[in-house]
């Protein structure tokens, strides 16, 4: 069979499923999730060789060792995909909960009830956890998932794939609902991508290449970010401390990450009492700061920032700072240059605070507090399946909640309209 | 200068202005949608006259009455259009409004806040009063709107843009925040559909034709419907005379908009004694009934209805009828052939109605009443943009709120991440 037709198989029982798994009861989705992780437990010797043939490919191919990295399973990684799926089981089931409802003049009660959105297609790069994550997270939300991974991860995905298959069917829940595309061709994606009659979304998660290819190629809605260019601004009446903590906490705790902080900007009238104790701090972890002439002025030592730095999102060590007359001008540089993710200000003004929350329009927005907190997890989201810049649908971190939609339901008494 | 930069032009002063636009208070918004109303209302003439050169080019071109119907303009239509706007001066103001907010363990206390979704592309046909409504309803929202209408109604949009516009400009909101593009090739289209970096959305309204055209030409994500091919099922159950008085209302009342019903579907146990009376009284008023071969066996006149006419959306006095063994059979059959649009269940029977509106996956489903219900004036929103049959961002009738997001706020006092 060609490709073609094996990825329309797989979509149509994909749709399939999603009819059943979209009916059922709380109680066996939830435990579909905890055989999902007993039988993650039990197979961990078979998921580690597994693993090992993706690791010794990927060394073979040469691939860096970030890439190694995220590919790599051990024990511990394991109990802790093991544990997610566990803690999912223990979040409030969505569907079915109807949302607001009010009566007409006429009498109709119309109510708002969540429901699934159907099947969701994920498209992925080399981190096989997103295969368990994704899977777990879709079926709480009442929905079928077609899981494509990246090829390095295919031995490691096909053996995950098979262990959710099984404990699904245990569970007494479809086992086509989660579903691993085996094939590891482009041309597996771009076939996913037009089977908008039976795939409801596409949520590509990955480097930003991955995403624009799947966003130029998809007919059917996609949910993504991507990237996080983080802004923190320390305003002229930012407490000192605060802010030094702050930033160094977004910035160092885990820089590879979306939501830290790439570009600092800074008061003018804080700057030079500010920047000097923030340079030594970050300096002395190795970070390297790229400044404009005003930050080069108060700090001379530091690498000058060229106009493509505000645009970068380095996920690295490495810090743009750039001093700003007032709050006006950070909020358009936010604007201008940033991502539509996450930003902060440090600030005791009760109205800078509040502006900055109502006018920076990206999709979390915090005060006094790090940019490393714009997480599912962290939110009280329960878990999260990634986190969009585009407005469409969800904004800002998703969790399973936002893996549904709401339907019109509505009670009438042989109501007709008259115009 | 060439299309592809003008349109550019066009989304880039969108862009700007619905910063401008997001961030203006509640009354100017209203103001401007009352100075837009009396406007209109004071240009009658005006606009009358170019859509004379509208009506007159087409008739020259021998389009059909019906799109000449749909493209006329009368005083009492603008009437109509003006008091529109003024009704939706009267709606709250969704932007701003804080849907959610909670205290997590660390002291953070997570908001969702609503705002606008930015910048709104709309494509459209002949009518040219959705200018002005699609207007209105944009900048309630707090977005600006990017309008682009058929060929046909050049004229008269042109004239439409360019008093709107003046009102926005007489109340202190952006003018740019409703722009009409000018040109009526469909390069425009294909341009728009493009500029992902200044568009947020794309809604078009229209035939299947156009809405498909602009699903497979955009990289912005779009909120559609294809089509209503809306059911009725008839239980076994049901009070006779509601379910022949519901049918008859939701196919003839207005047998041209997607929310008339297109099949009946009929319990077996109630079909002898239904159909004949609701053939009837249908017939009576010129209905066209085309049915299965048990529907043929209790009223041997009607036309047979063949495989096509169960995914037909006629649009018309045609009525498809096909009888069915239960409720599941019904399920299954709007399951197969339906279009998520909207169906209601005529019944008595509690379990049955509950299940119809919870197995059902349809945008709008009703009990009891007609279809014609599936409206957002009818069901309370106030006014509507549209109907969406995409689970993505809205499922069915959409209203000002529809036209917003929310994004996370968050106040902390110094919180920094640690794991």
């Amino acid at each position: 069979m060609d490709i073609a037709e094996e990825i329309k198989g797989i979509a149509q029982r994909a749709r399939e499923a999603s009819l059943q798994v979209a009916r059922l009861p709380s109680e066996v989705k939830d435990r579909a999730l905890l055989m999902m992780a007993e039988s993650l437990m039990e197979k961990k010797e078979f998921l580690l060789t597994e693993n090992l043939k993706d690791l010794e490919y990927a060394e073979g191919k040469g691939l860096s060792t970030a890439i190694l990295d995220r590919l790599t399973l051990t024990a511990e990684g394991i109990e802790g995909i093991a544990e997610g799926l566990r803690q999912i089981s223990l979040l409030p089931d969505p569907v079915g909960e109807v949302v607001k409802m009010w009566r007409r003049p006429n009498g109709l009660l119309v109510g708002k009830m969540r429901i699934p959105l159907g099947v969701i297609g994920v498209i992925y790069e080399a981190r096989p956890n997103v295969t368990a994550d994704a899977a777990g997270l879709c079926l709480k939300g009442g929905n079928a998932v077609i899981l494509r991974g990246g090829s390095e991860a295919i031995h490691s995905n096909r053996a995950l794939g098979g262990i959710l298959q099984e404990a699904m069917e245990k569970a007494g829940a479809p086992p086509a609902a989660v579903q691993v595309v085996p094939h590891t061709e482009r041309k597996a994606v771009e076939e996913m991508l037009k089977l908008e009659e039976f795939i409801d979304v596409i949520i590509p998660r990955g480097g930003e290449g991955l995403i624009r290819f799947v966003v130029e190629h998809s007919q059917i809605p996609v949910i993504k970010h991507y990237k996080g260019v983080c802004h923190i601004f320390v305003d002229a009446s930012a407490d000192m401390e605060m802010a030094l903590e702050i930033c160094y906490n977004a910035k160092v705790q885990r820089p590879g990450v979306c939501n830290a902080v790439e570009t600092l900007l800074v008061n003018r009238e804080i700057a030079p009492h500010f920047l000097p104790p923030m340079a030594e701090k970050l300096q002395g972890t190795g970070v390297e700061i790229r400044g404009c002439n005003r930050t080069h002025q108060i700090i001379p030592e530091v690498k000058e920032a060229k106009e493509e730095d505000w645009y970068a999102e380095y996920l690295d060590l490495i810090l743009a700072v750039r001093v700003l007359d007032n709050i006006e001008e950070a909020i358009r540089h936010i604007e201008q240059y940033g991502s539509r993710h996450t930003e902060a200000i440090i600030t005791s003004d009760y109205g800078n605070a509040q502006r900055f929350l109502r006018e920076v329009d990206s999709s979390t927005v915090l005060v006094n507090a790090s940019t490393r907190f714009s997480d599912g997890y962290q939110l009280g989201l329960g878990a999260e399946i990634g986190i969009s810049t585009t407005k469409l649908h969800a904004f800002g971190p998703m969790g399973v909640e936002d893996l549904t939609t709401t339907k019109f339901i509505i009670y009438g008494n042989g109501q007709i309209r008259t115009s």
